[in-house]
């Protein structure tokens, strides 16, 4: 068969890296074109020397038509603002495309330009866009033109809110999501707030009121549980290590949760996600771990009642360049090309 | 002037040996005995070789009465259940006591032998024993005999929520309290999920349901509010650095709470916490971090005020061995003993 | 074709893990038995929670027979002195093995027995054992019964010493070998000393005179030179990150050696690897870094010519659970069943 | 007794925020000024928060006359090349001057020039400057107008070779130095190679050949060992931890070394430093761990004989910026000003 070919632009970036390691170990994938405007004529293995001999291919700074025109699929690691200007001319010249900016995430325009302070020069693609959790939205992905790539906060979120937003268990006005991630969220730049003496046995909030990502939730759980606009509170945290992201998450249950429990709560997640090759529905009572899903596409849920206050408690773990970003990409590259999901995609981090 | 005669049993764990630390810099104390069933007769310095050449005292294993009979102050840094039944040796031998178990923290009785499945030996002292955190119960310190050194996680949120309790200004219904703690927080023990290996990149809560500081804060909280049963919600969680803890928690403000705003809630702190020494109440929008106080007995508080879903977040962070602890510890030495209370206590981690 | 059916006895320490997760990728692979004493009834990914949904065989206790009867090749991760037991009986009943101990690494009986302080039970094994370096015993991998997977250490002190020894361009008594590894080097064990808050910012020194790995490393260092009983002097210490290893190595060039200088040295790695998929022999003046080759199979090697001090400075990087163990036993198990060498071990790390 | 007062210029580097640290808990020291170029009107601890509190000073941009008439000692903690400027300036307004740089390290001129690559503006202070490592030049010290603070790996590796060399116990042409330091060695800094993400796990060699810090350590052991011209090999390694440095030094003991043995060295040193505070000469087989010695002005030393290779190996591990920099600064500022060496700094990390 012959190979998909798949290129990224922005490729030097952190999930530009970890695309580029997804796809180099994807059997019916042959990567085209990296593209940097930084590092272009640099061999990729010059900038990341952890892929020397396994990707060497040079950078270049080629023109999108083009890369559209040899390329089946286009991955985009720009920031936003700058995807939404790419993304159209890369479909008008044919190519497939998966951004992972915020540009097409949303479908409500006014959110999304209030989220973002910025006016958006293509707001007939929002509707088109198919938003790139495979495990909600594997059908439509099936024929995407154009797939939004979830923020890392929204994914974790969402996939361990979900099974409760469907089925109306929880109260949405009660959502209260309260996250860490790894230090890799914030980009490879020069700064001197993310230098190794400045980070090292650093823990702290930030970003905690109007947070993009916070909107962003709000709108798919909306979807999810079929009612027009929820509010949650979220407050995200920076935690030192590389990679890894974890949510915990407060709500009371709905009226229609009747003998809530957490063995209810367990035998929900276990059985929404039981076909789920990607989503862990850990055991009763075992809860997630960073550790257990870093370097993979693997997401980990599980969650607990506590009757003191009446409270539900839901926790997520995944890897925010994993299911995060660029390795969820890869599982919807999978549903649009008609792969199984997990084809190149099942690897763990081991010890 | 005569120092202070200080011993320490049970000085070998992670408490006891920053309480060494603190102690030996404090310029009215001396050291007198160190207690220790597993260590007696070793050095000090060879157990914690940081301290070789400045605490090189042997451990002993002396019986309890004579170390109260030799000591004005005896902190003891002991597990549950032991405290309970060591503790009023000591006082009738003559010593002053800090506690840092859980058994002479709580004022009910009932609470203290549900949360902790003990019967206690000695409930005439629960009455009698001072919560020592010195910014509440300074007054009480000066005379006490017995003073219950407080648990991290109650440490850390209280003093986050204090000015509000007292102000009646939050909806005592709607706590929620998000915490997170470094690894020394397990104690000093072989155990193999505390292994560098597995320990390292692990992010993960615990606890989640019923940890026991969930029954201490509540009465403490309590307190403060002058209100009977407070119920909230407590998560804990483990983070890969050794020292360190941070409190994100969320509550509803009252209807006494008017104009709620992050600016109101900042003056709230800035005020609340002028004249202590300690308490760093930051400016508006600056965020704690837990290394900032890393190593010291400071601790940091702010505020915002979310107004898309009407709740108030505070955050407080402090060192779980320091302000959660030991130093904590010596700054109520400082108020029992009638020194100034940051007497070799001013110290910061630096880079 | 039919997969080739692989048993790994001892599957639950690191080294277990890590062939584990290694032989889960390779595509001719079906893992038959994973034993454990210790975990025998547990599934594998209960004990290793990264591997749930990836690897949930259970691990058995089963008879040694059996495993090799039903297994074309067997690893063993055993301890020193247990495999010089195990692996004959595994050899007697039809199996292939890998070995991970010291057991079978030496071809000098009293080399062993000195630096192991045991006797051999069967020396006769040790002729017929290949050394299981791929890059110098390719050839013998083909039809090997045993291979003795060699040390961590070894491997990544040979690596670098191997083009200089084979054209005899160094003096080999001159030879100093300074190394660093990470924790997992150690094992997995409950034990204080690499407790987290025990090892976090430790770096130190171990194993300074007589570490076994130093005759390891002579007698192949001699072969390696075609010259007896070379003598090295080796310096481990211990680094506060999980995986990785690091040789620096210090030696004088020999009377052989014309125009010695930097850019000799690094011709020399360039040419004497040039056909080596596996192993990194960087640019003029790159040197390595065990960030670079952590969690796959590569190494890293180059060197310089110190012209004030007459000493070339050769320096080595691998991952100690990579190159260093578990991914080079599946690399020599590749040449051993005539695979391609790299076959499902291009993998590589990425951010 | 009035205070000693001390400006710190260049205040807002590591090396600053550790002499900040260090001299606001000394109880004979008044901070005058601190300087900074780049955060001049900017509050000390908005800088470093973790001084909130203790050192709230504004850093002011303050003209060096001034500065210098203002002040009792001023240490700078300048670039090499600025502070072979400034330093003239300070003296002669009437400071004593502790400089950090290694720009009056040196008595041969040609060495500096050679090794800085500049040429010295004030050549004449080069031999009034002593070299600050109270240990071998304590009677200097007292009176000098000028201390060069030494390099850090000079100072680890020094304090390590002395007894051998001034005793002539090794052969001062084989001596080899193999060190690591943490990242704060590098300095603070917008940098991508010193981020977060980038450091993290990293273990390399860097400076491999012509590392400036071999001149330093040449001049002074040539000194040391009453000989012209000693040459050595040095490199440096950068390990993943915030502070620490450690050295393995190899070398050959000499003819007058009569009966070389582990025993015999760990005597050397246990009789060398015998009247030493904060020289550790740990118990025999007891080797360094930079963990110790971490946050303090400490220094651990012990070494071996490994008769198999004839090679001594000595070991020892200090803080970089603290016996390493800014800590043994204020020691020399003890010595200056009569104080007791360890005042102000007996001070350990703790857990």
């Amino acid at each position: 068969m012959n190979k998909i070919k798949v290129s990224i632009i922005g490729a030097t970036g952190y999930v530009g890296a970890e695309l580029v390691r997804g796809f180099l170990g994807h059997p019916n994938v042959e990567l085209k074109y990296l593209t940097s405007r930084s590092f272009a004529g640099q061999k990729f293995s010059d900038i990341y020397p952890v892929f020397r001999g396994v990707c060497d291919i040079d950078c270049t700074d080629t023109d999108y038509e083009t890369v559209a025109k040899e390329s089946d699929l286009v991955v985009t690691a720009l920031p936003h603002g700058v995807s939404s200007k790419t993304v159209p001319v890369l479909i008008e010249n044919g190519a497939r495309v998966i951004d992972h900016s915020g540009d097409f995430r949303y479908k409500n325009l006014a959110t999304y330009e209030k989220s973002y302070k910025l006016e958006h020069p293509h707001p007939e693609l929002l509707a088109e866009a198919v938003y790139g959790i495979p495990e909600f939205y594997r059908d439509q992905l099936k024929d995407a033109k154009l797939v939004a790539n979830p923020g890392c906060y929204p994914t974790c979120s969402l996939m361990a809110l979900a099974p409760f937003l469907k089925a109306g268990l929880i109260d949405t006005k009660s959502i209260i999501i309260d996250a860490v991630s790894g230090v890799s969220g914030a980009g490879r730049k020069e700064s001197l707030p993310y230098a190794y003496c400045e980070m090292d046995e650093t823990f702290k909030p930030y970003g905690v009121v109007g947070h993009r990502h916070t909107t962003e939730i709000e709108e798919q759980a909306s979807f999810l549980a079929g009612e027009e606009n929820i509010h949650l509170a979220f407050t995200p945290h920076l935690a030192p290590f590389k990679r890894g992201m974890l949510a915990t998450i407060y709500a009371r249950p709905s009226d229609k949760f009747a003998d809530v429990s957490t063995e209810k709560i367990n035998e929900i997640y276990k059985d929404f996600y039981k076909d789920e090759f990607f989503v862990r529905a850990l055991d009763l009572k075992v809860l997630p771990d960073v550790k257990d899903v870093n370097g993979s596409n693997f997401i980990e849920v599980n969650g607990v009642y506590d009757k003191d206050t009446g409270l539900i408690k839901l926790f997520s773990a995944q890897d925010n360049l994993g299911k995060g970003a660029a390795l969820q990409a890869i599982q919807a590259f999978n549903a649009m090309f008609g792969f199984e999901e997990n084809t190149g995609l099942s690897f763990v981090r081991g010890v």
